[in-house]
C-alpha cells in the first residue's frame, strides 16, 4: 500500500497510546496489536449490551464475564493482527515492494503461525495459510476499490 | 479511504474486465463481485492443487469436483464483496464522508444482510451484523497501519 495513505489512522478514534519498542517492525507489530484489540473488545461490549437490553437486566456475573471475553477476544484480534502486520512488513522489507503479493503472502505465514500455534496440525495448517492469503489479498483489493 | 488510493487497483493481476452498467453503485458492485470472486476461485484452485501434488495423481473427478468448488465459493465470495462495497459506497454518499465508520456500517449491513441470506434468525444475524461492522473497522485500521 502506498505510505501516503498512513495519515489516515490519525481518524482513527480514541487509540492514542504509541508505544514507542525502537524498531519500525516491533512498532507496527504493538500498533497493530493495540488497535486492532481495542477493536475486538468494543465488538464485545457491543454484543453484550445487545444482550442486556434485550433482558432487561443486568448482573455482576454478567459484567465479569464481558470483562473476560473483552480480554479474551481482544488478545486473539490483536495476536492475529499485530503477526499480519508484522508479516506484512517483513515481506516489503524482504520483497523491496509494496503490492498485493505482501498482503497474500503475510496472510498466508499469519494463517500458518495462528493455525499452528493453535493446535492444527500438517493440512490443516497448510489450508489455514491459504484461506489466510486469500482473505488478506481479498481484503486488499477491496480496499483499493473503495 | 482517500480516492487517491484508487489508482491502485491497476495493480491488480489479469482482472481487466470492465463491466460499466451505467452508475457508479453498480460498477463497483460487479467491480467487487469480479474480484473478489477471482480471488475465491483462485484460492480453490490452490488447495485442490496442493491437494492433487500431495496424492500424486488426479482424476477427471477431481477436477469436476473442483470446478464447482471454483464456482460455489467465487459466488459466494464475489457476493459478500459486491454486498460490502456496495454498502460502504452507499455509506459514503448518505453520510457524506468517508471514514471508518462508512467501513463498520457497511461491514455491519452486509454482515445481516448475509446471515438473513443464510437462513439465520433473529440474534443470530443481530450477532452476525455486529462481527461483520467489527472485522470490517479491523481491515480498515490495519490498511492504514501498513
Amino acid at each position: 500500500m502506498p505510505s501516503k495513505t498512513f495519515m489516515g489512522s490519525v481518524s482513527s478514534p480514541k487509540v492514542d497510546l504509541v508505544v514507542d519498542m525502537g524498531s519500525p517492525l516491533l512498532n507496527l507489530t504493538v500498533d497493530g496489536f493495540l488497535k486492532i484489540g481495542t477493536v475486538a473488545a468494543a465488538k464485545v461490549v457491543v454484543e453484550e449490551t445487545y444482550h442486556v437490553v434485550k433482558r432487561g437486566s443486568v448482573s455482576k456475573h454478567n459484567l465479569e464475564d464481558a470483562l473476560k471475553k473483552m480480554c479474551k477476544e481482544g488478545a486473539y484480534w490483536g495476536a492475529v493482527a499485530g503477526i499480519y502486520v508484522g508479516m506484512e512488513y517483513g515481506m516489503e522489507r524482504v520483497r523491496g515492494t509494496r503490492d498485493w503479493k505482501n498482503a497474500m503472502l503475510g496472510g498466508a505465514l499469519t494463517g500458518a503461525i495462528v493455525s499452528a500455534a493453535s493446535n492444527s496440525k500438517g493440512d490443516k495448517i497448510i489450508m489455514d495459510a491459504i484461506t489466510g492469503g486469500a482473505v488478506a489479498t481479498a481484503a486488499e483489493f477491496l480496499n483499493y476499490l473503495t
